[in-house]
């Protein structure tokens, strides 16, 4: 293999990029068309369209994460049972058989279990494998910021168990259909102190039902600026997420996604005392390639 | 006064009920044009539609609780501060001038506040009022369940602190709006088993954003009917509520509201040891009935 068409697929958008061997990134494309805007039967042509001329080099292969491999997605890949690391990951593999040869293949995701509940991840895993082959490390702790928020134990370089937060949706939820909506911007900046002040308040022992309700009232009797009253939301969120984490068992924390929602969480981190470092786009570029050698170390044997 | 046309003039919806001077229970109605559904200035049409012939009874005179006094209502009556009794209560009722002789008059809410947030209510300590004087007591935990709930504490008559929770209004946008709408029924039937499991599951640490997937990954993997799912989640909602009350300290808990709500709180609170008793309207037409004396009493003197 001489070019990796790497590609993290995910519910609303999708993100491709082309590595050559070693890794590194030539080219980097988008697309708004996740997998629940893809039409029935569709991804064949949307991929063709998109990564068509990439395919075409010579040598190129396509390795895919995220919700692609998911029951609504394009080939369903089952769902890998932690403790799982990049070799049960890579061993788990699925090929697209789009036509004989056509080098298309999909990551599976992880499942977890948790009195009786299953958990899942599709796409976190690999990002978390690339943030240990860039930092060099094989255990700690990750948190991946988005819509359902990730947060990760690894141990000698294994997923050993994740749990998933609803905090995205429930900010978009409260922030734009929640009677919240009626006074707060929630496209306003992000104000540093009113998003502590919600990280703090959180921890009161009062639950969100009740502390949400609190940015309607700041709001109703002027206390808090309309225009901060989104980042006390957000910090009121991400605050009850940290208050079920036992922080001072962390040395440091890895935050995986992009600078708008890890900034958040270093802000909330640090504001009690957990020292973090951040990854980006990066990460999943190097969990692909590095599966993508195990692919072909294993599943195309000479 | 020989008749008092008692209301409750909420957000969505509002009811009235005509006494007589005992607080007797002559004829009821309702109607769907809550606050919001009122068009600016148009409350006096409203009220005349729906009360005018109430109102050219002999001795007629009307009192309204609710939303109507709010800044979005007919007038606005300022919130009573807490500790607020009926006396506090009666005392800041206003005078609706929609002609001379009107006889129209508006109950205040009750606002509290907690480490310099403030929370309101504006119809429920009406509701309290009256249950006090069905039940002959002076103190207790009262529960009003809806949108907003309420969870009010009360000592020698007088409303010595509350808090709302936004326990309807998650339900009905993660039920109806949320990634787990895709999986659940909103209007099955209460199956108590599965509402039993969500209340207990609330209480594992993990938090209600944590938990709530969970309704997403039971369905996921078929451990749990699409028809039990609505009230799993609905009983993560209301054990996530009782999580922060001190329950133990609670001989007893009066509930206050629908059959179809007092019902889900009477299961989560026996679930933990708790013993309830239920009122219904009625509440709400004996307290605007006991404010309505002290109104005799105190504004229209001889």
């Amino acid at each position: 293999m001489t070019r990796l068409v790497a590609i993290d697929w995910g519910t609303s958008s999708l993100r491709g990029a082309l590595l050559d061997a070693g890794g590194k990134v030539l080219e980097e494309r988008s697309d708004a068309r996740g997998i629940l805007k893809v039409p029935q039967g569709g991804f064949p042509a949307v991929f063709e369209a998109l990564f068509g001329d990439w395919m075409r080099l010579d040598g190129a292969r396509c390795l895919i994460s995220g919700m692609a491999g998911s029951k609504q997605g394009w080939v369903e890949a089952p769902y890998c049972a932690c403790p799982a690391g990049r070799v049960e990951a890579g061993r788990s593999i699925i090929d697209i058989d789009v036509r004989p040869g056509s080098r298309i293949s999909i990551v599976p995701g992880l499942r977890d279990e948790h009195d009786g509940v299953p958990d899942v991840m599709r796409g976190e895993e690999v990002q978390i494998f690339g943030a240990m082959a860039l930092m060099d490390v094989d255990e700690g702790v990750f948190v991946l910021p988005g819509t359902h928020n990730k947060w990760v134990t690894v141990k000698k370089g294994r997923v050993t168990g994740f749990r998933t937060f609803m905090t995205g949706e429930f900010y978009a939820l409260l922030s734009r259909h929640s009677i919240l909506a009626r006074t707060l911007d929630a496209d306003a900046p992000l104000d540093e102190a009113a998003f502590v002040q919600g990280v703090t308040r959180a921890d009161n022992g009062q639950g969100l039902l009740h502390n949400a309700f609190g940015a309607r009232t700041l709001a109703l009797f002027e206390r808090m600026p309309t225009q901060e009253l989104a980042s006390y939301l957000s910090g009121l969120l991400i605050g009850e997420e940290l208050r079920t984490q036992s922080l001072h068992a962390f040395g440091e924390v890895v935050l995986i996604g992009s600078p708008a929602l890890t900034q958040r969480y270093t802000l909330a981190l640090s504001a009690t005392g957990i020292a973090t470092r951040t990854l980006g786009a990066e990460a999943t570029w190097a969990g692909l390639h590095a599966l993508s050698g195990f692919l072909e170390a294993d599943r195309n044997p000479p």
